[in-house]
């Protein structure tokens, strides 16, 4: 249970039954057609829940840093892709990662395939990152050429070893219905696909295709011709996700307990001490409307339901300004705590740092 | 000099000569009316930058939490007002401080001054947060009932005086134009000014008024009739503040150095290892488009100005997506470093946690 008179600033919340539950099922559906889950830690970015998904089965993991790979690393996780275009000026930390567990690093440019030829001191896989609409990073998926110059660059080198092509739909994020987000994995994994197939054509074969957005790997029935999964925000799930009907928001398992500071039931608001450096400034739009996050009352076994018509509207440095109902307003007292149901729980755990179990455990993160 | 050689991964650079030039400028400004300077230090949020200030004759600052007030009071400030509407959980701290230090704290409600009343076991001076147009909290300028209550509790308390009245006049950050800046300040003084009159008409006499916003304060030629001035964001401003026009782009005096992992001429983008959780999340709007900030090269003497045309237009947990012309796109490589003006220097600060000053040290902050 949690002891709520010992929460005194803004705490991150977690619900591990909710958690776990979220592991399992992500764990079983990749089973069923021997697709190779390799989440993304991005999310939590914690050793303790790590540990869970390691009880589920999962081996291979997926981080957005070299430095978040050095602390998995360090936590015994030893077969690493690190999916962010790789930042040449940290070839030190590359090659001793390198040297002690399997390392996988992306690439987009013949410039970086260069340098890490001429660099690195131990092998590592290497996957070539395409755009496949997201429209953020890589290598445009009609860029053929340019793939199969780096594919080929990347044969003749003798530290690294070609794995496959890789992808972020990201555009599934913007989604505002299931069927949108299912479409755009879709038309992600048959572009990946078409690119798979014009490599083959010029030589290039035995490619893998890996993905990875929580929205469609949530939604889809049938992942389509992949080898490799990516999602990493289904572990928590968040407001935004519950917006696009990945999720419930019931399912969500992260919230920040955040302290009343005042009520202005005229204005149907109530003000929290829990703000951008807490929160994010992150949102999800609903309707022409900002909401940073969704409220809920909170109480010593969990959060319950956000509070109908709810929304925190406005974020500055420190305080979360909330709409509620007048009435909502009237029943609560500054000094009273609000849970707030993040809009992208990923940002969250990096201002916060640490999860408050409702059991009352404290799980650290990397930043701790 | 910078040792670029040395920045591996997003690094936040001050400009100390800047720093203590704006320090000293506001300084200076305040002396003439004056006028007591109680600066946020929300902004820096750092002991080494405190003493900047110490050494341009401060002694009374302004922080945004309990948390940060302890940080201050740890280094040797015994005049700290919290201006943030009091946290009734964080007594033990609150009673900590107040054996300590000279703390001033801030209410808005019957409620807390009832639960201070009770709970307080040292001398606090209070002020009453007013609204003059923010829309954020505080008690309606035209709720003179409201303030009079509150006002006549705080008399009759032991542990409490009542100071003054209190506003931050947040509105002015939406400004597109410096006229409009100062017409909300001005508007902002009046209305304080008014309440100040009301209450007085009621038997509550010798309040003073604190105002505090940066744009207010950089850019009116006369504070008006106020007692206080709280102003932050100036010790360093931003690019927002830069667009308000409160400051030229060159007169900011941080940017993070960000590594350039990808380059896109075709689509005029270079993505940098510079994310949300470095940058955060906030933006102002260029027309339409949002921007996260503003990108300049770097040199081992500092960055230079913004890239004509160039802005963060978009931003993922670890990627910056930022738009510079064709040209400037050829002109750069995987590897070299961007420097980012950020969109909102305090949230920036609160991410990155650590400067590197231009001479080559690392200053600390609170989070450190």
């Amino acid at each position: 249970m949690l002891e709520l008179e010992k929460i005194i600033t803004p705490t991150l919340l977690l619900d591990e039954r909710k958690t776990r539950q979220h592991i399992l099922t992500m764990v079983e559906k990749a089973q069923k057609p021997s697709i190779r889950l390799r989440p993304h830690f991005k999310t939590h970015q914690s050793a303790a829940i790590g540990e869970w998904f390691r009880e589920a089965g999962v081996k291979s993991i997926t981080c957005s840093s070299l430095q978040m790979a050095a602390y998995f690393a360090a936590h015994g996780w030893n077969d690493i892709l690190v999916a962010f275009p790789v930042n040449i000026r940290e070839i030190v930390l590359i090659n001793q990662l390198a040297a002690t567990i399997h390392l996988e690093l992306l690439v987009e440019s013949t410039f970086s395939v260069e340098f890490l030829d001429a660099n690195l001191k131990a092998p590592v896989d290497i996957w070539l990152k395409i755009d496949s609409g997201a429209g953020r990073t890589g290598i445009a998926a009609a860029n053929t050429t340019l793939a199969a110059n780096i594919c080929q660059m990347v044969h003749k080198s003798s530290s690294m070893h070609l794995r496959g092509i890789l992808t972020h739909a990201g555009q599934t994020y913007h989604s505002t219905s299931p069927i949108h987000a299912v479409g755009s994995y879709q038309a992600s994994v048959d572009l990946m696909n078409q690119m798979r197939d014009k490599l083959a054509m010029l030589g290039i074969n035995d490619l893998e295709i890996s993905v990875g957005d929580t929205p469609g790997c949530v939604l889809v029935d049938d992942f389509g011709k992949v080898d490799e999964i990516r999602p990493g925000n289904f572990v928590f799930f968040d407001a935004t996700q519950a917006f696009i009907g990945t999720c419930t928001a019931d399912e969500v398992a992260v919230a920040v307990a955040c302290p009343i500071v005042a009520i202005h039931p005229e204005l149907e608001k109530v003000v929290v001490y829990g703000g951008a450096i807490h929160l994010s400034s992150e949102y999800f739009l609903l309707g022409n409307q900002k909401a940073y996050g969704l409220p809920a009352l909170l109480a010593a076994d969990g959060w319950g339901s956000p509070i109908p018509g709810g929304y925190v509207h406005k974020l500055s440095q420190e305080h979360g300004i909330v709409h509620v109902h007048y009435e909502v307003c009237n029943s609560l007292n500054p000094g009273d705590l609000l849970a707030i149901i993040p809009a992208h729980s990923c940002i969250t755990v990096s201002c916060l740092k640490k999860y408050l179990t409702l059991e009352g455990e404290i799980l650290e993160t990397m930043y701790c």
